[in-house]
């Protein structure tokens, strides 16, 4: 028995998130049905992440076990092969057998790509998050450096969520500016459920305006989800990358260029 | 009664190309049932390009008369309320009783958007072509040069090319490289059907080592279709800007940083 770990890209507008459903048109399914084909076997996968409805990836990780015999760059081309056109494997490797993409996992990195122009765009359609009001993109992301460090991240928290803890500790968070996109990007050890959307949505008020630059520090403190601001549409959410601890080696995630050149990886 | 121009965008993968047919799902039939919605009279349409089955828009660009009363704003934001999610327009402007999209016309511009990566991307389906195999942009670049100035194009024409003469004037021909994509640019008087995926087939066999770089100069010299590259799949093309006529001043088209911030307009 062999454990193997898959990078996976998705565009998850066609999906009802990843994880696999009774009923539910799932990536996790998707995934399962071309691995079955592919190794002859029924095949299980654990992820890093567990997107929700309509949040891509670039670089989610899978791992599964199998006594197929398979190359590694079988993997790759079979399992495309089978797949539908919005899902892809970008890599596989083989793993050592406690290797486990979920808690191995030390940091994941989420991207929110918004589109700022005044009317919609057919080209973004499910891909990037859209406002037609002009960004105070130094505002927000001089906002978004109060969210670094550890905290109760309980405000920008889905009723739902059933992490056992609401602290999370932030390594990265930024928003930049290219041509007529802004792109924020968060690393922490774990997110909330819908904690990324809503940190958006709480981004983009100070951006527009609506609050001030401090609204963000204040929200974060009060751990009240009832007084923030609503939860971002899914549309430019995409699964950058995900960091495992040392000593375990996978292959690098491909940069955001895939998606979009103007923005450095 | 008046004369106003449109310009439109569009997401073309799901669209059987831009002319009404009698059953087909095309961008012209669609825009024209929002048009008769929002000014509560039937409207027909003309266009500056008549892209093909699959093939976007940036900057297409269309004229009607209407003796509704709208305002420009107006004519621009309730097509777009009504309009599908694959189309939106641009910008509306009032134009002389005159004035006509395709025959004012003295310039087209295309881009075909090339994806360079070892596996096939979820993210651009439908919206960029794909090569796994590594391309000389330099040598793409150079071969393309010899496109530029009037010339008799037969090479590159489709079968069932319905336009009166093969003879066209290119002003621009560039092959650019940022991140994982490749961008070809073509800007001439008009373009033979297939004429920008035919001239993308043969750079792309040129840019892969498979032919040589003055291989393009001899194909056109030739003017035999039936020697020519494959014809390119529409995927990456973008019909993205129309030039008209000295006096004729309409809003600049979006820069291609609607689609892809990594290349300047």
């Amino acid at each position: 028995m062999t454990r193997i770990a898959l990078g996976i890209q998705y565009d998850g507008s066609g999906w009802h998130g990843w994880q696999s459903q009774p009923h539910g048109r799932t990536v996790q399914d998707a995934l399962e049905i071309a691995l079955a084909r592919f190794a002859d076997q029924p095949i299980r996968t654990a992820c890093a992440g567990r997107t929700d409805t309509g949040v891509h990836a670039l670089g989610q990780v899978v791992h599964f076990d199998s006594d197929a015999t398979r190359t590694l760059q079988g993997w790759v081309r079979g399992i495309n092969a089978l797949l539908p056109a919005s899902i892809a494997v970008a890599w596989s490797a083989e793993v050592a057998p406690i290797f486990d993409a979920r808690f191995d996992a030390v940091a994941r990195t989420y991207h929110y790509l918004l589109l700022v122009q005044p009317y919609r765009s057919p080209h973004w359609v499910g891909r990037a998050g859209w406002t037609h009001t002009p960004l105070d993109v130094d505002a927000m992301h001089a906002a978004a450096q109060g969210l670094v460090g550890t905290h109760d991240f309980s405000a920008f928290r889905a009723a739902e969520c059933q992490a056992k803890s609401p602290v999370k500790t932030m390594t990265v968070a930024s928003v930049r500016r290219s041509g007529d996109f802004v792109l924020l990007t968060f690393r922490a050890s774990a997110f909330l459920q819908h904690m990324v959307r809503n940190l958006t949505g709480a981004l983009v008020a100070i951006g527009r305006g609506a609050k001030p630059r401090d609204w963000l520090a204040d929200l974060l403190a009060g751990r009240d989800r009832t007084v923030s601001a609503p939860t971002f549409m899914p549309d430019g959410l995409y699964l950058a990358r995900v960091d495992y601890r040392d000593g375990i080696v996978l292959p690098v995630p491909p940069s955001f260029a895939a998606i979009h050149a103007g923005f450095p990886a």
